[in-house]
């Protein structure tokens, strides 16, 4: 299989995408990684000893992270980016990774690749960390910020799609993330997704609270993007925080820092638990071919986790599954 | 000053409310507590020799968890929690404090003590805990689940003029819970809310996201209910999982549990930290009236401390400001 890598994407790009792509290179031998970008700024970073399954594709240009969305894809058809979308969309590439502006990739995956038939609007995923590891899917978590009772529809389909196909899941659990977990709560986006999630070819659970979330209540969790993008961030803010405040604490004195030293190995364990970076590569379901957003700070082990989602969704098939559940319907 | 307090509201009711009003009788004896509810499911708590400022105040019904708000409220005129309204309505309080329904709460604010002349939607607030302790006002948490533009408008005055009141702040900065913190993101209510809010004579400061609230990045934050309940209940069980997730993986062997016990202050610190029930007591701002809502798992302590807010608040004259700010503009 062939992978397109927008190597000028994201925070710490050239470096981490190319990276990245290195070690996925030699992890999986079976994988072809295109290097999408400026060969001058990637071929530092590749060393001596490029591995024969990795490619540069050379695109001269490259969108900024501060650029207005539509408009940069279309004036900038020769932008990485835009170059690896073109690749999956003429089959040049089975899937395409970018940890650069997120708006640009939505555009890409509307305007080059183009909605998937029966889809109303994509939606953005990705795995948010779980106490017992499974994870939960979470879509919209961003991508579409006005939705709609029928795009939660769409998300619950399409999520519920992903975790049998790319996670092996037979009966998987769907939740509407809400305010409370009775019925008639929330607003009336909420209430009117319920309906449609009721009466669904899928198994909903009903509504589930963002504080449980972490205990996956549920497999799949439906939001509109707004909300997602909150809870999300919530979650990573808080995680985050308390970390840095149980170090700075657990330093303040030699007596707590020798303690705290003997306790390293279970701080890191629980550390890797919440680590978002170990979920890392938020497909965007919804659109023709397979387009995976990487985190906008990625370094190479999360870019590493990207390709590993990708080749998972492309080993499974998810793809043509989406295209066959939705298309005509 | 009269507060009254739903003794018969909450989880813990009415242990919880009797014994929190019994420690604030003693803390403050300028407060008069009112305990509002069946003295027979009172009395028990009381103990001998209840002070001389806490009284009975009979109400022989009770709203319960699962009624519906409104019906509730109107067909039982003499439930605790509706008592304690008209009490505040008629001038018998000066304030009531209830960790009943948050639904019928709402409800006895908007029915029973009529909403604020110029406010369009009452909003709730509570103190979101920050790394600094100075803690983050936000509001609306849940009291309006489909907010316009206006509405944050009102909350963001409201929020402004409370943390001046009741905080001692002299110029609150103000922001708007978002996706992004650029002016464009976000959905199209916090696109024209953010217009508003430019214009406001407030200290506006722009978007926030959901991972820098701890940080005390603003200190007023405006979201809409729904938005605001998944940030509150996001943090709230990202705080608790990780907390919970470390107390088992420290207590997994007997040297990590003799490191774990060396640090029992710091760990009590942090958690004392992201502890929302030290923030416990969120007015229902913009009703007639002072309205405090107490978390439903509220015990004595949480009690106490919205006996504190609400004290914070009547002495800091914030109804009338509110009332005066807002009346005929």
């Amino acid at each position: 299989m062939r992978i397109a890598i927008d190597a000028m994407g994201g925070d710490l790009a050239p470096q981490a995408p190319v990276e990245g792509a290195l070690a996925a290179a030699k992890e999986w031998p079976d994988t072809e990684l295109l290097l999408v970008g400026k060969p001058d700024a990637i071929n530092p970073f590749l060393g001596s000893g490029k591995p024969s399954n990795v490619t540069i594709v050379e695109a001269s240009d490259k969108i900024e992270s501060d650029d207005e969305p539509v408009r940069a894809v279309r004036r900038k058809p020769n932008a990485s980016m835009v170059v690896a979308g073109r690749m999956v969309k003429e089959g040049g590439a089975d899937a395409m990774i970018s940890a650069g502006n997120t708006g640009a990739l939505m555009a890409v995956g509307l305007l080059v690749l183009g909605r998937m038939k029966g889809i109303e609007r994509p939606g953005l995923t990705s795995v948010l960390p779980s106490v017992d590891k499974a994870g939960v899917l979470a879509l919209d978590l961003g991508a579409n910020m006005d939705a709609k009772p029928e795009h939660l529809l769409n998300y619950a389909l399409m999520g519920s799609m992903y975790r049998q196909k790319v996670h092996g899941m037979a009966k998987p659990r769907v939740g509407l993330l809400n305010v409370g977990t009775e019925a008639a709560k929330g607003n009336e986006l909420s209430k009117a997704a319920f309906e449609l999630l009721s009466a669904a070819p899928i198994q909903f659970i009903g509504n589930v609270e963002a504080r449980d979330v972490l205990e996956r209540r549920c497999d799949v969790l439906v939001c509109d993007g707004f909300a997602g993008n909150i809870l999300l961030k919530a979650m990573e803010g808080a995680a985050e925080t308390l970390f840095n405040v149980l170090r700075t604490e657990l330093t303040s004195s030699l007596r707590s820092k020798l303690a705290a030293a003997a306790l390293r190995p279970n701080f890191r364990r629980v550390r890797l638990m919440m680590d978002y970076k170990e979920h890392n590569g938020a497909p965007l379901l919804g659109v023709n071919g397979l387009v995976v957003k990487s985190h906008g700070s990625s370094d190479a082990a999360s870019t590493r986790h990207a390709i590993r989602q990708a080749r998972m969704a492309i080993n499974n098939g998810l793809i043509p599954a989406l295209a066959e559940e939705f298309d005509g319907k």
